[in-house]
């Protein structure tokens, strides 16, 4: 059969902030026959989707690395490329997400400092500058989006300080929740490695890690005076193979998920190729413009945002508390009911008092879909069915 | 859709030593809708392809491990939790991936000792136990089926080996090439760790790294006196994981690669469920028989095999030198302009004067697709082309 004739089988509305609402065209790729990983065929389909990821984080020369497994793979990438023994690193964090990653450095040897925020708040600029100035830190670490919080920190600004006053410090942004729902400027913004996987914004199923690293960022990897610290995570092993096939030609140190990149590659054409639909512009101020519809709605129905500060709240997601005298079991059961899956609270100190809903991806782009009005509408009667059913 | 409507689009026949050809149900649950990782519906998938696992490998007790990553993921999950640094490891080399175990190994600082087998050959039994007699090993490693020579080391006679000489040592067999095509007993021959993938033997889209561990090996991991030295690869991180979805709860360290644990449970179920086709003994017996008819025929064909012993020759490829005055541009595009893909040699040392082919899964069992067929045919009509085209 061919991609026009396929369709997804019927299923419950996924609107968690990932994994997410996937094409009919990137799933069918995902069932694409099996394939070698070094056919000719197979080549430049790799080739391309290394060259898409850097069309959306709008980069012309930062080096992508598309490698089998989680998103959580690439902070071993960093934390085993880019750190050596007793390397300061200093973590911003914004969540459950900064706790991992600043586990992840410890594992490989970092001498960690963390500058915590309050929950639903960002680690204040100044606070960032006047660390940066008493300490030199090899890298710096922060959480675009927090899929534990919905707080979207202001990575330009992270970087202009750290440019300002530590020039040398890399800057590691993990865009897991935030690449193709959130603007990110690459090359302009001066970041050094963001890192990112395939099952949010990027709008493919999970099992893709993706990370994009500086010229800079490579160069100090280059300079190492230790061996890296991890095998599968080693750019020493991968750097040639994604250099090979971008070059048209195949090289092996892991069999890629040859699938999942078609899958990828099925999912870039539509985000990046702006005559079949929204420009990557665009497709951000959709994002903007759902995100608001559901924040509102939200706040007509007595939902206080986790975010303290409307401009630190994601675009590609909500966190949500739970109205007064409303508990998870009184309104996530009548959102299920309805066929609408959003997902529970992470953060561990206040994981029973707010709930999350992921937008973004087709969901956000393709409005005939009508995604986020099955959304709001079953916010709204699933609170008044849970109102009313304590009454 | 439903999965009876689906239908793999036509392509050529892939019969290379994995990827392999999948069945179309495996695809089509590749393409299932997008589901959260935690969802109640998914939880039971996740754990019934933990049992099966189990099932595949004939052990009751062992605990598998499934993670998004290439199978190469398993000398990490093998290196970083089960070897500390200093600690010795013996390494059975049989070919390109016993190099690569061992890069590995000494990554995570293992003291690492290599016994090379000839090319084609395997490790005399007796040098392993003097070797094991003179040494103490932490981790004894070696390759069931190189992928590299089509090499089949006798694993029931390298663990009893082991156990008579040097109980405490760990045996840790490579099965990416071998677990579903080749017979292995885990329980009984007293095995430690089989590492493996989802695209060879077990007839799932590449993606998946599939561990399986014994309670010994596990309670060595709990006894390390250091921590352990990854943190995507870290058991810490993932036997809470597994244990919960086993006993039908979700838990969160990283999202799963769950289409790919769908195809797989999907794929789990064709090799596990004796009522819908043959069992797992008749499974291997079809390997067998169709192993023997592509070496026969190559035999016939003048192509000798790179093994060097037929009892070390695997069941689910043959790696075959070319005929004398043939080399690869001589025969392998005139199978592939027959619609038939087989791989190229892989050993450094003889990589142009070989070439492999594989013979797992639906292609061996589902003898109506008549792909060995269409194998041995091809061969013969691509080599009398061949050699006409000399005259």
């Amino acid at each position: 059969m061919s991609t026009s004739e396929f369709k997804q089988a019927p299923h419950k509305l996924l609107v968690i902030p990932g994994p997410i609402e996937v094409a009919d065209e990137v799933l069918y790729a995902n069932a694409h026959p099996s394939m070698s990983h070094v056919s000719p065929d197979f080549v430049p389909v790799f080739g391309d989707s290394i060259r898409m990821t850097r069309e959306v984080l709008i980069t012309k020369s930062a080096q992508p690395f598309l490698i089998s497994g989680s998103g959580t793979l690439g902070w071993d990438q960093v934390a085993s490329n880019l750190v050596e023994q007793g390397d300061h690193a200093l973590v911003l964090n914004t969540g459950y997400f900064g706790d991992s990653f600043a586990d992840c450095l410890q594992t490989y040897g970092a001498s960690v400092r963390q500058l915590k925020a309050p929950i639903g708040g960002t680690v204040p600029l100044a606070d960032i500058e006047t660390v940066l100035k008493s300490e030199k830190f090899k890298v710096l670490t922060f959480t675009h989006v927090d899929t534990s919080t919905g707080v979207l920190s202001d990575a330009h600004a992270i970087a202009q300080i750290v440019r300002r006053v530590s020039p040398e410090t890399l800057i590691v942004m993990d865009g897991v929740c935030s690449v193709a729902s959130e603007e990110i400027q690459f090359d302009d913004w001066g970041l050094d490695v963001v890192l990112t996987a395939s099952q949010k914004g990027l709008g493919t199923p999970p099992g893709l890690s993706i990370v994009v690293v500086s010229e800079r960022a490579i160069q100090v990897y280059q300079k190492r005076k230790t061996p890296v610290t991890s095998y599968y995570a080693s750019w020493d092993k991968w750097l040639p193979i994604m250099k090979a096939y971008e070059a048209g030609s195949a090289a092996y140190f892991a069999t890629p998920p040859v699938n999942l990149i078609y899958a990828y590659h099925a999912s870039l054409q539509l985000i990046t190729a702006s005559k079949q639909g929204p420009s990557l512009q665009q497709r951000f101020a959709l994002h903007k413009e759902a995100s608001r519809r559901v924040k509102e709605a939200g706040a007509q129905l007595g939902m206080k945002q986790v975010p303290l500060n409307e401009r630190e709240a994601a675009n590609g997601m909500s966190a949500l508390y739970f109205p007064d005298g409303i508990t998870a079991s009184d309104l996530l059961p009548r959102l299920t009911a309805r066929q609408v899956i959003v997902a529970g609270g992470l953060h561990p100190a206040i994981r029973d008092k707010y709930f999350r809903i992921g937008h973004m991806g087709i969901s956000v782009v393709d409005k005939q879909r009508g995604d986020i009005d099955k959304v709001i509408s079953s916010l709204q009667e699933a609170l008044q069915e849970a109102r009313a059913s304590k009454k």
